[in-house]
């Protein structure tokens, strides 16, 4: 299997490092071979050529099985006035493979609720995920500037609304078949649009599968009120994009969520939800796990390598468990770098 | 003093009926005159007129000195082919009155941590106030809607984020001098925008705070997990919708929060910050909590009337210390009943 690996910025390189370490030492006990090709993207890449995005990157990931990233941005980027910035690379890539669904599981672990803000017994049996639209919505429409003004472009049609619920259903139908669809319809007309063609779908090809509306402002409050409530959130790019970072504190750290994004071809792309944490980079301290875990939801989704992501996925756990924890997540003093993090998941593959 | 009531919705007639009585027996005991008169507004005015904002609503609130509102919407009124709904008439109101400035204070109160789903440890001394930008942003810009797609516009002028910008600037003047923008500048031209502006304003009018920026879907994340660190927060309309929501999770409920929405003129419009709960409208069991703090807000903001306002917030504190709580926050069988709030704020008083 040919894997495009994308460091990106900040601790991006050193999380991507960790999983490729992983990844290798799965392909190793389960005999198989993995090709790894590292390429630009983000600020490293703005540098390098002065494209967030260059065309060897994407040919690459195009020409790939599976994508692994870090995560792009940080404040050497960061000027408002800038023409380019790592995050047009990142949107690009999610645009230019179609990846329109975006997965992140959100499963809390007994061993990391202590860091969570939410009362513990909220969050035991919590088991849910998020399908957030990747390539549309206000993310992607028309965005003026003028001196006096600036605006963004929220639209959505009937067939992108269409495929992300359809994966959505799909979802719930191997989970609890239950599916909570998220907008603002009592405002937005998009939202509107978003309601009707949800119910649609889920009527006419998931009579199996609840559907269920929720505005985004109750969802907000409800996901942390009554976590358990939750299978399958299906939701627009911006909402979905709030709505996993706030539901990141169930789990009780940001770097502890994975993600996949998909489309209709096999290439996926996967990534932490965290950002490049430029306040921790190149320390040796961040939480590898979020990425680690994305590389289980790579074998997974894109190769289809179901034993062998469980087995990862129970690595993981075990290593939790065993209270070996990040400083994200351990008291100061502690806690356990990057490496020793990785080192006991491997310690578990073995 | 002329305060136009808008009962509206679902539970709306109940928890400004609780607002009325209070607000009564303060003009009683403190010798001032308040002149009420109900108008229709949302699902109540459409039923009666067919618009959601009839023009003598709109006009008896422009000749007022303040508006308090109960909420609008319901299921009635909710087909998303609907050509007029509730919201619209909430949001013409807003817009009418020139009210870009929502201000939704957060202080969680000691009887009602038990209700909020954040460890208490993190709530205590927790005291912040959120300035929603009202009138601007997606909720106003174009929408479009065609048989295969649809489209909401998101635009906002410098003026409308200078306006807001320097309101919650001034707030923080008043308190601990620190001001948290949200926004999300590293996808959106709005948000670059609004970063600049609030930049250039905190800098150049209002040297004595301190200005730093969150990426909003951070914010979600912080709010919960950090509540401490927040003083003053503005954002735009539609991000302030859903954080606040969030935030009221801080509280125990969404019943408890009060708001404000304030524009240049003296003319304010005092709405609780949760909605028209149809699933409890007429039993008598909705939380007036909400509704009676907007009144404190309206006798602040509009009437000048800062002890009646202080009375009436150390009269509803008083309530919950007692351990009077109604539905949303009481162990079913102990709570209290609208009624029998209202009497106790009431019987604090006397
Ligand atoms: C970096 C940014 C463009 C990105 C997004 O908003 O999609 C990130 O926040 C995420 O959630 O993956
Ligand atoms: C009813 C709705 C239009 C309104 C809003 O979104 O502004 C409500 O959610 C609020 O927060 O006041």
């Amino acid at each position: 299997a040919d894997i495009v690996v994308l460091e990106g910025d900040g601790i991006g390189p050193e999380v991507t490092a960790a999983a490729v370490q992983v990844l290798q030492a799965l392909a190793a006990r389960y005999g198989h071979q993995f090709e790894l090709q590292r390429h630009l993207i983000g600020g490293a890449a703005i540098d390098a050529s002065g494209e967030p995005l260059p065309a060897a990157t994407l040919q690459a990931c195009q020409r790939s099985d599976a994508v692994l990233l870090g995560a792009v941005g940080g404040p050497k980027w960061s000027d408002p006035k800038a023409k380019v910035r790592p995050e047009q690379g990142l949107l690009a890539l999610r645009k230019g493979l179609g990846l329109y669904a975006n997965l992140r599981p959100v499963q809390p672990h007994a061993a990391t609720l202590g860091a969570s803000p939410i009362k513990p017994h909220l969050l035991a049996g919590v088991d849910m995920i998020v399908v957030r639209e990747l390539t549309g919505g206000i993310y992607f429409g028309d965005k003026q500037r003028s001196a006096s003004a600036a605006s963004d472009l929220c639209e959505y049609s009937v067939a992108e609304i269409e495929r992300v619920v359809r994966r959505a259903c799909q979802l719930a139908r191997g989970r609890r078949g239950h599916v909570v669809s998220v907008d603002k319809a009592n405002v937005l007309e998009t939202s509107r649009l978003w309601r009707e063609v949800a119910t649609r779908v889920a009527r006419e090809e998931f009579p199996d599968v609840t559907l269920e509306h929720q505005l985004v402002d109750s969802m907000a409050m409800h996901l942390i009120a009554k976590p358990r409530a939750f299978d399958v959130i299906v939701t627009e790019n911006m909402f979905g994009d709030i709505l996993t970072d706030e539901a990141s504190m169930l789990a009780g750290s940001l770097g502890l969520l994975p993600s996949a994004s998909l489309g209709e071809g096999k290439v996926g792309l996967y990534e932490p939800i965290h950002g490049s944490a430029p306040d921790i980079a190149g320390r040796g301290i961040a939480n590898p796990c979020g990425t680690i875990l994305s590389a289980a939801l790579l074998l997974r989704h894109s190769l289809g390598l179901d034993a062998e992501a469980a087995c990862l996925e129970q690595a993981v756990a075990a290593v939790l468990d065993a209270g070996v924890l990040t400083a994200d997540l351990a008291p100061a003093g502690e806690a356990a770098t990057t490496a020793q993090f990785t080192a006991a998941v491997l310690a578990q593959l073995d």
